[in-house]
């Protein structure tokens, strides 16, 4: 797929708007997370109607994603997540996450985890891993109740730590593994944070 | 302990030759790793005589420690990961690093992680894990051969995903966990990458 600078809903003069919005966005997605920042309180801030800014991004959603400039709409690719039989996440999990930042879209992905690491737009990372990858995963796989949160958080410890290893640091072998031998060895590790017994949690 | 600036050999105006064995130490470092670079190598770089280097720092690893400002020894940290039964590092592994990056000397290690994520010092902290971590740890659990370093780098992913989540995101509740309840949690996996059977790599 060439490269594209093409935009959807993009007017001639109006780019002045939409980086206000983007700006308004990005500010409010990183102090309050996704949840508690409204399309309405985006617009406030940008001084701009709310209707302006469903025409220029669509949902939330779609405005977090061009914040954060994702070229995928998050909700679609981890669908799966929300799909699969409990004791399939482990192996789904990696074989998703690492396919995509091995595709020509983890650059951005990428992108996004530098910023969070160096300080920049740290809450927006956070707010994307809370609020979207913890919450498909944490109400799957809350069992006792309550740990839930915590379960999912060390998958993302672990999935966190390949990005880090496989395409930061790029530590060989590790760094040209194939995905099926990443997601062989990391899936049962996931899987038992997801649904094994963790005693250390619950003392 | 208080802070203290107080540097051992550290003699009046000579602090910019101990400054030039650092930027030479620093840039050979990261550029061909701690075993291929040399005190000679580095005191031909700084213009300065071999035996001067191990008048202010020491040995090798005493200099690579001032590179990275690493208050403690790192040989002396890791030892126990020499001695315990291997089935028992899985927990000591945790329970050690988490225990050092909860301390007051964890500042410095962040600082140095940060920057090698940032893409400054990348190989200071890739010639740390690879040929401080990896390979103590890497020739313990050789089994099957060849094996070892690729268990010591899932190792190593799994950890800095703690470091990442625990430290830099700060994601709660993992954040707050306490050592116990981290070791407890991790160490299983740890256990597995390091003595586990990872049939996705033998294949």
């Amino acid at each position: 797929m060439p490269m594209s600078s093409k935009r959807p809903g993009r007017r001639p003069g109006a780019s002045s708007t939409r980086d206000d919005i983007l700006a308004s966005a990005r500010k409010l997605f990183a102090v309050n997370g996704i949840d508690k920042t409204s399309i309405r309180a985006i617009a406030t801030e940008a001084g701009v109607d709310p209707a302006l800014i469903h025409h220029y991004f669509g949902t939330k959603l779609d405005l977090f994603r061009a914040v954060v400039q994702l070229p995928v709409d998050p909700s679609v690719v981890l669908q799966p997540l929300r799909e699969v039989p409990i004791d399939q996440l482990g192996v789904t999990i990696p074989r998703l996450i690492v396919t995509l930042w091995d595709s020509e879209l983890g650059a951005n992905v990428l992108a996004v985890f530098r910023a969070a690491l160096t300080g920049a737009d740290d809450g927006l990372v956070r707010a994307f891993f809370r609020e979207v990858l913890v919450d498909i995963i944490a109400e799957r796989v809350d069992n006792p109740v309550g740990s839930g949160v915590l379960r999912a958080e060390f998958v993302i410890s672990q999935m966190s730590g390949i990005l880090v290893t496989r395409y930061i640091m790029r530590i060989e072998p590790l760094a040209s593994l194939t995905v099926d031998q990443i997601t062989a060895t990391v899936g049962p590790n996931i899987q038992r944070y997801l649904t094994g017994e963790l005693t250390g949690l619950t003392q």
